[in-house]
């Protein structure tokens, strides 16, 4: 049974590790995307997979390469101009830093669900 | 050994669960730590598990009742104001909802990081 928990561990909450760069839903999104195609990913399949518009993709896309999290390679497929979005080395181990503290929130969270709360509790559908 | 991720899913990776107003990690930070504690926490308690000032504490409790995930009642112990921070049931459900998709952003970055890259990879020390 999970002890309750203290009410004044500092900063046991905090979450220091949920880099804000990284953190925010659609730069989460992109990451996430590229960090599953090793190859890379082209601007219009980062769009459609993280379902943003061009022009937030291409701030985001900004952000997170100024932070050296990902790196952008222009070039031409079939003739056309595109541009191939990968991870860095550097971003690859901070994203998995980060993915680290969002699996603490979740276990955080999941114990505070299966702790005893002394309330009637739905049965388990 | 998982499949390789097919670049053209549309939203696979948009991550939609992941409602704004939770999302941010000063609110993150709290209702983790809210959930945690059954009873409620106080004020002062709040701000030291989540490291939060005074003033960006007061902000996001706001934001979190505006938008029905907490409520706060006012009292006194030991004579003096205190305030107390409970979630609410409908925030104890979006809550669970958001950890439920912070789950799956993990799980598919765990995939990533278990695929095949072929490259060398670093023996794991």
């Amino acid at each position: 049974m999970p002890k309750p928990e203290p009410k004044s561990d500092p900063g046991r909450f905090a979450y220091g590790g949920l880099e804000r760069v990284i953190h925010e839903r659609a730069r989460l999104s992109i990451l996430a995307s590229v960090a599953a195609h090793d190859g890379g990913l082209l601007f219009t399949e980062l769009k459609g997979l993280c379902q943003l518009t061009d022009g937030n993709l291409s701030r985001q896309l900004t952000t997170l390469a100024e932070a050296g999290l990902v790196e952008t390679w222009k070039g031409t497929r079939n003739g056309r101009p595109q541009t191939l979005v990968k991870l860095t080395a550097a971003g690859r181990k901070r994203f998995a830093d980060y993915i680290a503290e969002l699996e603490a929130v979740v276990t955080d969270a999941r114990r505070s669900a299966a702790a005893p709360t002394g309330r009637t509790r739905p049965s388990t559908a």
